[in-house]
């Protein structure tokens, strides 16, 4: 270490995450020119398992829907309309199947047409990681198979594949005991997990007039987006990225490996669209963490480490 | 009118209806001998039209559940997990469309067989009665079409035709704006509507066993039972039928139709059930009179008609 920078460094610091954090997105949209840069160093990512440096190269991308269905004017009892009355309840049921196929494959057409494979690099370095299959149903999920498309590894149904959910329907009665309605409205909130080149709008498009075409008859639907945001991917062969992963080998004594995250992490997509830069995602967390949960932690060692590593790299981004 | 009764009539008067008409189960359960009666004239049913004597032949039973789809040990987050980990919520749209098919047709094997067929006399009394299948889906309803199974009326998937109805799933996120969760639980209410002469325990014994058969990789599936009753009807032959009908048309110079309910008067099955008796149902409410809504009212003439009805029943059965 020379005791000086080897090049400029600009530190943004936020302080919301516990709280929303809707102030960063703003800011960064103000100030592109205060933010210049040419790549950001974010260490909001784990490490794929202890001692072993890690380098996060994509984010999946999210299309956030909520999808509407409409039948009767109002409630209606199901003792007195029962076998006449359309149900929007069985209608979402219907359509979400439609959606996706007990495969995992997603029905809407052209859905996957975008989706752009991983790289011959990032592939072969998936293979190596540390993952046991077994485990991770079993103690990590706590379930008795896993799901999803095949002739994909679970790695590449996380990381590089699109996906789709259903987190909820609101509609009807769903308190304690039984009340017989066949609710006039119900409303399935539903959201797309999208990969590298998949564009949100494109992918709502096709989406919404898919759903249009599986309406029921009986049924009025309506789709509206929440939320949506590209998948964001850092190219494994730039300086940025070899230079991480350089760092990271002279600290922990081992090759890096790299991986993606099957979720978001908001400012890197913010970053790539206020500031076009890349991020480079070198994190030194480890997977049991606990994050945002009780009995976090953080890995005192990986505390120095952490330290030594982004210094190091500083350094080799100076030469 | 000969200034005394005829016949020996008990009355049996409860006013805990609007609070949950929790204790008369339990009252006409205990006193049996008490309540002793060869059958029971019950008057909350409706006419089918204004100036049209009706009795009410049938209801239909009810086996209410809740189905449980149980996935991982705790909810995930579908970024992390959205493509590998089974998620209840489509778990749950899958085995509904199991249970019952886009054509109203439900799917559990045995489920019709012991499916009674009305008589003659009630499907020939039905096809005469002014209802107008437009008004029914457009002012009644307020849908754009009906559903349900095909070569029957709709007064005979109303009435006497068995149906499922899911009234709402709980679990996973419903509240406003976006949250990416894969629920570790979710569960349907769903209900099915029974008809003469279905067994409710048999039922739900095929339910149950159906949805065993059906549950996806990955999930665990419970089912319980709310609540059961088998559908009642009345044999339209019977000579408090004939005696209710003649009654009708005295006061209301009309032949007497005959309809069924697609729902149920819980109290028609504890006669049956706790008294061995059949009720005959000669009520003088009208469709419009919004039943249990704002703007209840009861039309005046039919207060009068409806003593002076019940009034030639008494002295017709006392010939």
């Amino acid at each position: 270490m020379e005791g000086k920078l080897p090049i400029n460094v600009k530190v943004l610091l936020e302080g919301e995450e516990e709280v929303g954090g809707e102030h960063i997105d703003e800011y960064v949209a103000a100030h592109p020119d205060r933010l210049k840069a040419d790549a950001a160093l974010v260490c909001d990512t784990e490490m794929f398992a202890p001692e072993l440096p890690t380098l996060t190269t994509g984010l999946r991308g999210l299309v956030y829907t909520e999808l509407e269905a409409r039948a009767a004017a109002h409630d209606l009892h199901s003792g007195q309309y029962g076998g006449a009355a359309p149900n929007p309840m069985q209608a979402l049921a219907e359509m979400i199947n439609k959606l996706k196929g007990p495969d995992g494959k997603i029905l809407i057409p052209g859905f996957y047409k975008r989706v752009k494979k991983p790289t011959v690099q990032e592939l072969a370095s998936w293979k190596k990681l540390p993952f046991n299959e077994k485990n991770f149903m079993k103690k990590e999920i706590g379930t008795t198979a896993l799901v999803g498309e095949k002739g994909f590894s679970v790695l590449e149904r996380l990381w590089s594949r699109p996906t789709l959910e259903v987190h909820g329907i609101r509609g009807g009665f769903t308190g304690e005991g039984a009340k017989t309605v066949i609710p006039a409205v119900a409303t399935a909130k539903i959201s797309m997990r999208l990969v590298p080149d998949m564009n949100p709008k494109e992918v709502f498009r096709l989406y919404s007039a898919y759903v249009k075409k599986i309406t029921p008859k009986g049924i009025r639907t309506s789709v509206r987006v929440l939320s949506s945001a590209p998948a964001s991917v850092v190219d494994t062969g730039s300086g940025w990225i070899a230079a991480g992963a350089e760092a990271l080998e002279q600290v922990f004594k081992k090759k890096t490996v790299f991986m993606r995250s099957g979720g978001s992490i908001p400012i890197v997509g913010t970053f790539q669209r206020c500031l076009k830069i890349p991020s480079v995602m070198m994190g030194f967390g480890l997977p049991d963490d606990n994050l945002h949960a009780p009995n976090e932690k953080f890995h005192i060692p990986n505390f120095y480490r952490g330290i030594e590593t982004v210094g190091r790299y500083l350094e080799l981004l100076g030469k």
